[in-house]
This record gives structure tokens, C-alpha cells and sequence, in this order.
């Protein structure tokens, strides 16, 4: 069973981590195929945070998990703090963990933010 | 003269901020016919600030500005600050200034995100 974690920072702002719960519904509905399951985690502020995330796919059966890193930059965070609260996880055997690129660092960055700045408003 | 601000939030880690300035000259590779000239500008940290960044514009010639915000979520940075700082600009007669949305509300983030996930690594 294949499974994706969106991994956000969290915020104080409650409606901050509405987005990216609903963005992670999103995703879902366009991973059929790809990923049995699409879930998201916080690296702080909100619940799951990471390794309760990640233990909650393995529990529903995830042996393949990716993790993607909804991150601006390769700050500290990306760097360092991802990949040590996913270490925090004692993997059952048969189960592996990966963590893809940033989306900051994604080629189609440029291009959404060309689209965006056609959606402007007044 | 058309032009595009994209605006980061600024970090005290350069490499993040030179990040910002990359992904802006993709933006302007991009932009041909769009916009006579893509620049960035942050809301702090890093220069330039959003005032200097906008007044740039206008001293090089730009009579409809567009800025897109660089951030993931609609917080206070989005809702509020950049466009406070964007009003401190006092707009020559003919130059308007208009702000799009945000690129964590585009529609294109969550195949963004499928798309970063595929290239995990290890």
C-alpha cells in the first residue's frame, strides 16, 4: 500500500492548517493510482504532528510512504527538522519512508506563480 | 510597461532569499509578452522591501504593477501586511498597483505536489 504525507510547518491560525488539510483533499482526489492514501502532518502547531502521521499510515497498512514537504524554501526546516521527526519513527520491517523535494523547488513553480498573478483582483 | 513584483516574506538565511531572486529570473524567462519586467521584493529580512521594490518599478518606467504574494498561506503577512506595505507607495498619477492571489490558493498546487512527490529521493 502506497501512501503520501503532505508535510506542512502549522500555524497558530487554525484556518492556516484548514488550507492545507483541505490542499491534502485535494491532492487525494487526484492520486487515484498513484498513492492508496493521502494524508497531512505538521512539523509543529497542529495535530498529527509528524510521526504520529506517519504511524497512522503504517497503522492503516502503508508498507511505501512518501513524504512531500509543503516548504518555500530549503530552510532548517526542510533541512534538518523533516528528516529528524521522521527518523523519530520506529519503521516495522517492510516498511520504508522517502522524502521527495520541497515544492519550493518544483520546475512548475514559475509558471503558477505567472498564472496567479493573472488571477489579480480590482 | 507591464510589470510583475513577485513578493517573499524574507529570511534571515540568505541562500532562502537567493532562492526567491532564482525562481524570480525563471519567472521573467517565462513572462515574454506578459510582463516588460519581473522583479521581487520582500515584506522583511531582505532587501529590497516592498516600497523600494514598487518604487523601483515605477522610477524604471511600470504603469500597471502586479504583485504576487510568494506565500502558502492567508495569514496576517498576506492579508494584511503586504498590502499596507504596498499603500506606503505613493502612485504617480497613471500607475496602478494590483495584488493577486497568493500561490498556496492556486488550483495548480495540488498536482504540484503529486508532481514533487514522484521525484523522492533514496
Amino acid at each position: 500500500m502506497k501512501a503520501l504525507l503532505v508535510v506542512a510547518h502549522g500555524s497558530r491560525r487554525a484556518e492556516s492548517n484548514d488550507e492545507v488539510r483541505a490542499l491534502t483533499r485535494s491532492v487525494a482526489k487526484r492520486a487515484s493510482g498513484k498513492y492508496d492514501t493521502v494524508a497531512c502532518a505538521f512539523l509543529e502547531l497542529a495535530d498529527p504532528l509528524i510521526p504520529a502521521g506517519v504511524e497512522a499510515l503504517i497503522d492503516a497498512g502503508a508498507e511505501d510512504i512518501t513524504v512531500v514537504p509543503y516548504f518555500l524554501s530549503a530552510g532548517r526546516h526542510v533541512v534538518e527538522d523533516i528528516p529528524a521527526e521522521v527518523a523519530k519513527v520506529n519503521l516495522p520491517e517492510g516498511v520504508s519512508v522517502r522524502i521527495a523535494p520541497y515544492v519550493g523547488e518544483s520546475d512548475a513553480m514559475a509558471d503558477l506563480l505567472l498564472a496567479q498573478s493573472k488571477l489579480v483582483r480590482g
